[in-house]
């Protein structure tokens, strides 16, 4: 099997959706100090936002990831089917990145300015299911940067 | 902020869990031929099983992303309050390279052998909101590599 579209790696993972009107106490209370927080956040948007709202986070997302150390993967996707239903994967590196990340400028810009055009937030803490599979798949995209 | 958790990144995206009792008939009928796939696997898992199913995907997964360079990303999880409902982002770096994943062995052992321990499985379809967030996601991957 040989593919050759690997001209963007995949990963686009950017962040603070998972943020409209939530604030601090949404930390896991029972996340340790140093340990990797990951989850996916669930959002249904109101249909008359969507692009307004998909524009205000994709400009988030690119500066948390671009900005911030500890956040480590945000990726913003919605369903092909339901269009209004927003799904980010998002990993931090500990509960302080996530503190630091909510005192941003740009995920306090995004919370405001997507207020009214959030309908439902449900943030869903995950586990990884093998830690281990994150270097092979860092690896993997490491190895592809260079011939791409 | 400084966060020094970085030893192993993020990412650890694996694959194989999509496929309980799936075939090529899954694949999206309108999926461009070289477009990325995107997907979240939504898998309920018998509690009986769960860590015999865990341990099958763990192995799956990480022969995929090792072997296969068309398998780009996959990430399993579970949620930390249901840890039967297993979800996976899968990235395929174009439909053939999901064609050739699901006539690897590892992907039909590990569909022969968790046949019985899925109790329902969804896969849904998502477009990422902004594909230009892989390449930076990935260049900040590459930079913590050389530090870590």
């Amino acid at each position: 099997m040989r593919v050759k579209k690997f001209g963007f790696l995949l990963l686009g993972l950017a962040l603070p959706v998972l943020s409209a009107g939530q604030g601090p106490d949404h930390i896991p209370k029972d996340a340790a100090p140093g340990e990797m927080m990951v989850r996916i956040a669930e959002i249904e948007i109101e249909p008359v936002f969507l692009d307004e709202y998909r524009s205000i986070l994709k400009e988030e997302a690119e500066a948390s990831v671009r900005l911030e150390p500890g956040v480590i993967c945000i990726y913003p996707m919605y369903q092909k089917e339901h269009p209004v239903e927003i799904r980010i994967l998002e990993v931090y590196a500990s509960e302080d990145a996530y503190k630091a990340h909510l005192q941003t400028p740009h995920f306090k810009h995004y919370k405001t300015a997507t207020e009214k055009m959030v309908r439902s937030l449900e943030l869903v803490e995950m586990k990884p299911i093998d830690k281990k599979a994150m270097s092979q798949i860092f690896g993997k995209l490491n190895t592809w940067e260079s011939k791409n």
